[in-house]
């Protein structure tokens, strides 16, 4: 392998470190349905179509412990549990939104 | 469900649309090694570590039916593949930039 290779090689494994925590197409779609605020569980479930509910709780507790999401438990009656962007998770919002602009852009999604 | 939270759900649809085209991990890894510019099917093997072979066949396959690549093959001796990136996948560039960007800020990836 050349310079060039090696060095592409290597930040290749970089990418994959990031994608490893928001590469999974659930990541994404649970930042973006916190994007307006703070949303219950039961919300984030209505919110993404197609989730179960043992994925959604997998994911909220990975992206909890990646810094991305924070987790507000309330002794209510039931226990309410809300969920919200750190200051992290926030920083993605362009990111999804220049991908939405991509989507609309090539009739992937409409406006 | 208020109006807010209708609209929200239609859009997170929608984004699934884009998910379901890029949203997976490798389709990014792929991306990322040919925006230099055109490689062959070996070279994407060696560029993405941990992806399999069979992997990289069934994601480039389903990235040139969604027109993010696209797949020459050369009637060389061997015969040569290789694949670039369409326009609409170059537009695919900055968004990988700014995810490769979050990830040094928060120190998930090394400059």
């Amino acid at each position: 392998m050349n310079k060039e290779k090696i060095e592409k090689s290597e930040n290749k494994c970089e990418l994959q470190k990031i994608l490893d925590i928001i590469g999974g197409k659930w990541s994404m779609s649970i930042i973006y349905a916190l994007i307006f605020g703070k949303r219950r569980f039961k919300e984030l479930e209505r919110l993404i179509p197609g989730i179960s509910t043992r994925m959604l709780v997998k994911e909220l507790k990975n992206m909890e412990e990646n810094d991305i999401v924070i987790r507000e438990a309330f002794a209510t009656v039931p226990p309410t549990v809300e969920y919200s962007l750190t200051p992290k998770g926030r920083k993605l919002e362009p990111i999804i939104n220049e991908l939405y602009k991509w989507g609309i852009e090539y009739g992937i999604t409409e406006n």
